[in-house]
């Protein structure tokens, strides 16, 4: 396993109301020296959960994604508050998004989205044993929430919007982890 | 369905040497108006590639992640350049970062990264029928070619080196195709 690279200087080159981008100079084992960019995330990550409503039934979202200007079924995710643990950030989210809480959280895995330049990582929150409950939440319209077979998830995947890969990978390891434990 | 919103304005409000910065004024159907960030990604697009050495075997790489500040095991990846397909980027990023072409090219699906806030897209491209071929990258130390079998995907999945959302979501992708394939 290489030895990692020396961070030899670090400097924030811009700032927005949401984004912070920090150039790194960095000196490799073999003595490279590379300049690179990269985005720094909320200090205290970010949780995505996955509302189970039965055995088979996730429970998604639409919503508009500025992003890639379409709508998009996801799961629905969100910044962990700095007073928050991360079931607890999952819990609230899904409050807020979805409309229920959950007596039953696991976290499943951490996720990075594009490690080589965003700093970002998201716990995966399973969410079990649901029960009614919402928060208000700061959307600028309601969000639809739809329900999806795990059993159909091929037929989920071939449609065009969806297409994020957070909720890709939490699917299929979510289905996974659900087999296994059926076993 | 919902109506999308319209875009009232829209104006770049950071730029550095790899980030753009974008912040849209929008106006949702129900007349909510919200002022969004979001970051821009290469207009060209950008490949992920799954290398098969034979039918279980994938080729991942570990890498320097900066954003992270750790190696991280993933696929190989790349931007597509102005003049490339994503078929021809892919074969040129495996030959960059694996050291290897492909007879057989196959598109699978196009991921989206943080839709609600980075336009970034990547075409998942499986890779079968590989040749030797080295091209010379930009890399500042070689990069470690990791052959593993995806009948041992839970065990990578384990592993807290391995957490990019696009790579696990391809993994799963490719599995997926290929059982279905030798149906």
């Amino acid at each position: 396993m290489s030895k990692k690279p020396e961070i030899l200087t670090r400097k924030q080159v811009a700032r927005t109301r949401i984004f912070g981008v920090e150039e790194i100079h960095l000196r490799f084992a073999n003595g490279e020296e590379r300049v690179f960019e990269r985005l720094m995330a909320s200090r205290h990550g970010a949780v995505m959960i996955i509302p189970m409503q039965d055995e088979d039934t996730v429970l998604l979202i639409r919503e508009y994604a500025a992003g890639v200007d379409r709508y998009e079924l996801a799961l629905p995710k969100g910044l962990i508050e700095p007073d928050e643990s991360p079931l607890q950030a999952a819990n609230r989210e899904m409050m807020e998004e979805v409309g229920c809480g959950a007596n039953r959280l696991t976290a499943l895995k951490s996720l990075s989205l594009a490690p080589g330049y965003l700093s970002h990582t998201m716990h995966v929150v399973l969410a079990e044993d649901l029960y009614e409950k919402r928060l208000p939440g700061d959307e600028p319209e309601p969000i639809e929430v739809v329900p999806w077979r795990l059993s159909e998830l091929d037929a989920l995947l071939a449609r065009e919007d969806c297409t994020e890969a957070r909720t890709v990978a939490a699917l299929y390891m979510v289905r996974e982890h659900l087999r296994q434990r059926a076993k």
